[in-house]
């Protein structure tokens, strides 16, 4: 608990209602979508404007006392546990859509709106927004932002970073800071709007973000193609793109995915599928059609054991229930599910589901494998128990070899969930000594005094490397 | 001239005949695209590799000497003139494609490469690299990171920071990072890469760089809409965006620059047109018929007074030279010409080019228009004389004042041409004064004893704001 003086400054900030230090408030607030992760609070704020941020910012910053921003928590890196105690700020009040300008093609908004309520205001006005993170019916925009949150169309449209084109922040100190704006190009100064993307709460609160929508493409199809031999299915992917083609999306879900998700979801797959890969293409009818029968014919020259096209959007949703409930259906599983994202150049998908496999069997821990193939992001899912001391020890054994693993094959620890406190011990891996001693100048050029988000991105001890025993 | 044990140290790294002092040398790399700035360096270096560059920036590390890289110096902001001396390095001996990789759709090269040959080459692979500034014959692609480049084609396509996915760099303490990779996705801390584009040399020496290339458009059609009215013009571009088309080029000329261009390429443009529209469709067949078909009955309702649809590959060059040649066209009419880029969200051009005209007028100075309308990006070109002191002052107030109006009107002091030396002293105007520190910082963070560019992107002093007199 804070001080009592602090307190009445902060309530005086916000007004009373909208700072809270109740049990149930500091527990809610002590734990995020990360499993085995939870640390308390002092105490919970709800500002309702910029103008209150960067009140409390001041507060804060004067008292030095840590605050964590966040939104619906709905992060996997444990990027919103206050691991240093401090002040959580939820910015769900601040919830707005303050404008849709259709000359410029923008949407500006406050960060705490839902990311689905956005992407279907938007779709409902005929435009586009296309970072769909599977968590978009919970997360909010701001917390796509602090994440540079991808998703099932990062292939084609990219990701979170790729759609904001200007930010207002408040500092470390209480200023506020406006970057960008509803210009496609900007070269005055330092791109402080992207850094700031991806900078999980760390250097900035963002209150208030301006979008690019685009045209939405007018026809798409859906189709699933299944393959006894992985090698297959990871030509397919490299051939697909080889052929000039990026479709949409360009699913992947391995034999032990599949397994679980038609245990679950009752799909009626094939369990004998060494892979299955689910593809989506958008865009005009012609090419769409097109690309779509192309695609057929690298899938049947790379010996795909079956190919289900779709022939309508209910059909097409059948299909796309399959990857979409992957995560809910490996949950069930077992009490506890981590799921990872380690990525890798998409010429290297089968090198790296081999290495993940035999990685699992080494450690004796069940890891399934599922995500974007192309774009080279996979999700190896373990699930376990986090009562097991002993079975959560090899996990993480195996992940850390997994994680070496993908740096070896020329990718990276993260592609979409963050750093956080679960990454941090590796990133040194990924960046090496001199990326890390810049990064952390970065951090002390917006928060000298490492108020915001203290103790993520930057591991007090980073992990010994692991030597990997191919087999 | 540097103390001669500090020349031989540097001859030692790179060898004797790639260390340069003699007057001609100095001379040729006092200035850059940028007139009326010069300023001698004390050497020029010539590195054939990372390890030299690491060898080079240690050495001036040592002794506190400035650096200033560089690739051809076509830059428009003063960006690689050596205003603090040191030692200017040119990147031109690292000019290899050392792969393009055509399962992961990259290429990587050294910043050496002119960006034409690149693209070239590309191309001859049936690959796609957008960026295309108007000096890619010269600029390499080490300086289009540097100044994160546009070009015709960044309306559709995005500008240089969308293609870079991965950078190698010396640091000025001489250490070497990597950053990003042969990666869609990459959320390992902090995105140093996209920091790092538009940095102008004042963070780093990019040494290497991976790029992303996309499959080509099938198809292009190009055509020109002229109008008598400015507003219908302008209407025009807005209207085709709310109409959800996003052309590959929408380009903008008023009617100064029509006379100009018709009296130099002999075109047989009419002459009392107030504005001239340049667009560009690329795509599948289908997609580009019908956009250009939905362009020109828009133009129509806007009442286009001429509608000139390229039928063939020849006539589209021949409309395509209107626009290309505008500068070439303007640099013939008086000594010195120069080319700001003041930008502003797309629906306010019209406004931004009657503000442009009205200042033009108050100042009396010659001043005409041209530039990438579709993202707002005009290029308000001043023709005078740099020996006459009073007519340049009356051309620097005009721009000042131009700044100032692109800022009320949402813009930004440059959208693709950087800081550099001569947009310094207006940075704060768009940044605001917590910006600049927070930039300061992020240089202190790279570059502590201020040894890479020096003197740029942040003046001495910002210009006092000029009060605009509308009406």
């Amino acid at each position: 608990m804070l001080d009592r003086a602090i307190v009445a400054e902060l309530r005086e900030a916000v007004g009373e209602r909208y700072y809270k230090e109740d049990q149930e408030s500091l527990v809610t607030h002590s734990y995020d979508g990360t499993p085995m992760l939870q640390s308390l609070p002092d105490g919970v704020i709800y500002p309702g404007n910029t103008a209150e941020v960067s009140a409390v910012m001041t507060i804060l910053n004067k008292h030095r006392i840590p605050l964590v921003s966040r939104g619906s928590g709905t992060n996997l890196c444990g990027g919103t546990v206050p691991v240093q105690g401090g002040v959580v700020m939820v910015m769900h009040r601040m919830n707005d859509i303050l404008e849709v300008d259709l000359q410029n093609l923008t949407a500006t908004v406050q960060p705490g709106i839902i990311t689905k309520r956005f992407i279907e205001h938007i779709e409902g006005l005929g435009l586009f927004y296309p970072p769909d993170p599977s968590s978009m019916s919970i997360s909010t925009i701001g917390g796509n932002i602090a994440e540079c949150s991808g998703g099932l169309r990062g292939l084609k449209y990219g990701t979170t970073k790729d759609y904001v084109l200007g930010l207002e922040c408040v500092l470390a100190s209480g200023e506020i800071i406006r970057t960008g704006g509803k210009l496609m190009k900007d070269v005055a100064g330092y791109d402080l709007t992207k850094l700031l993307i991806g900078s999980e709460g760390t250097l900035a609160i963002v209150t208030e973000a301006t979008l690019k929508l685009i045209p939405p493409p007018k026809h798409k199809k859906t189709m699933l193609a299944m393959f006894t031999d992985l090698y297959g299915a990871a030509r397919t992917v490299s051939r697909i793109i080889e052929n000039r083609i990026i479709p949409a999306t360009l699913e992947f879900m391995d034999n032990p995915t599949i397994r679980v998700v038609d245990d679950y979801a009752k799909l009626g797959l094939p369990l004998n599928m060494a892979a299955i890969l689910l593809i989506e293409q958008d865009g005009d009818f012609e090419t769409v059609e097109r690309d779509i029968e192309l695609i057929s014919e690298i899938c049947h020259a790379e010996k795909a054991d079956q190919i289900s096209i779709a022939s309508n959007q209910e059909e097409a949703l059948k299909l796309l229930t399959a990857r979409r409930s992957a995560f809910t259906a490996l949950a069930r599983l077992r009490p506890t599910t981590i799921l990872e994202d380690a990525t890798v150049p998409r010429s290297k998908i089968a090198d790296m589901v081999l290495e993940i496999n035999r990685i699992a069997q080494k450690y004796n821990v069940q890891i399934c494998t599922f995500g974007h193939a192309g774009d080279g992001n996979l999700h190896p899912t373990a699930t376990t128990d986090a009562r097991d001391h002993e079975e959560i020890h090899r996990v993480e054994e195996a992940f850390a070899e997994i994680f070496e693993a993908a740096i070896q094959l020329g990718g990276t620890i993260t592609g979409e969930h963050g750093v956080g406190l679960v990454k941090a011990p590796f990133l040194e891996w990924k960046v090496g000594s001199a990326g890390i001693a810049i990064m952390k100048n970065i951090k002390q050029a917006f928060d000298p005094l490492n108020l915001l988000n203290p103790g993520k991105m930057f591991a007090k001890e980073t992990r010994r490397r692991v030597v990997l025993n191919r087999g």
